[in-house]
């Protein structure tokens, strides 16, 4: 079969890393479930579904190796190509991060009263810097990127936030808790942050630029 | 200026990409220092320094770029362009880790006695492994990675053995010790699995093949 034309693999692949992007949303929401409310049935279905996420990563490699082989693109093409490689890579992580989550799920030690609702607001905080990178991915659109680097802040102040409770003199709870949290809560900020470093690829990708250079 | 000859990029992005494994195992090996003998110059030493890995980056970037634009490479050569893109990706992450480290040695608490000698040697397998994997990104040796892949498991055991120092109910350091050592030793795990990767990626990008396919 002859290879596809370059702009349909193009295409492809921001669709494809939009895809990714979705699924490791879907992931960590389920995850941030399963850790609030103790559901390790549920968490389990997330750890199975990781090799999803892995599979469609090959798919992006497969075809970006592709386009260069029987394309070999130039400028804005190239950049989108090389970044789709690299774009891949920060997704399939955070696929792993959500996946660490649901980990810590399946063990079954239900989460201190006093940090639930940080948990609960750090998990909706990322997937929608996930969702909204998926939307980036897809719409290749500057200013939305550029957006979602703001939004990251929010959960840098959570992740502070969370440090000032465990260190608290009177934190109740003991060190087997706080291990435990400090290990999720640097999960979620991880995963926060390669969601910024998608949308910061994508505007490289589209403009040749750094986000930062972008005024807006 | 014309752009080098193919074989000559190809032979200077092992060159970077081993440079960079050698800095941030330098750079890792200075933060492990600071941070056991609370030496805070160092630490900041270390911090100054994090912007010549990033510098690499670039580098290895940028002639991968004009490899892919100039010289179109195709089978074994592609797979070395695009394997350098990411390895340069995941050394830079190292380069963070060992940043991290140093920023913890930087705040000055001192080590509780407990782990002094956990984070020793957590500090000289990171060290090897990370030298390891400069040898392997500038000689291309894949019996050499594929020996790096198993050493990982030395890491893997000082992180979970640091865990049950934690976890003992007769640890005497307190909630914030504990939280500090969480992450460090996070940071420590994680670098050893990034160096694990490079020698992953150059296995794969000599051989095609992943790998544990590799019979030695």
């Amino acid at each position: 079969m002859p290879p596809a034309p370059l702009p349909a693999q193009l295409a492809e692949l921001s669709e494809l890393l939009g895809q990714m992007c979705t699924t490791v949303a879907g992931a960590l929401q389920r995850a941030t479930y399963a850790l609030l409310e103790s559901r390790q049935r549920v968490a389990q279905q997330v750890v199975a579904a990781d090799a999803e996420v892995d599979a469609l990563r090959a798919k992006v490699e497969e075809i970006a190796t592709d386009a260069l082989l029987f394309h070999a693109p130039v400028a804005g093409d190239l950049r989108q190509v090389v970044s789709a490689i690299r774009t891949a890579g920060d997704v399939e992580r955070m696929g792993d991060l959500a996946l660490h989550v649901a980990q810590a799920a399946e063990r079954g030690r239900p989460l201190p009263e006093q940090v639930r609702d940080d948990f609960a607001e750090m998990g909706r905080v990322a997937v929608q810097l996930a969702l909204k990178a998926a939307e980036v991915a897809r719409t290749r659109n500057v200013i939305l990127a550029v957006e979602l680097d703001a939004d990251d802040d929010t959960m840098d102040d959570l992740h502070v936030h969370m440090f000032g409770v465990l260190m608290d003199p009177e934190w109740p709870c003991g060190v087997p808790a706080a291990v435990d949290i400090t290990l999720l809560a640097r999960y979620y900020e991880r995963f926060a942050d390669h969601a910024v470093v998608v949308a910061r690829e994508t505007v490289y990708a589209v403009t040749g630029q750094e986000p930062d250079a972008i005024p807006i």
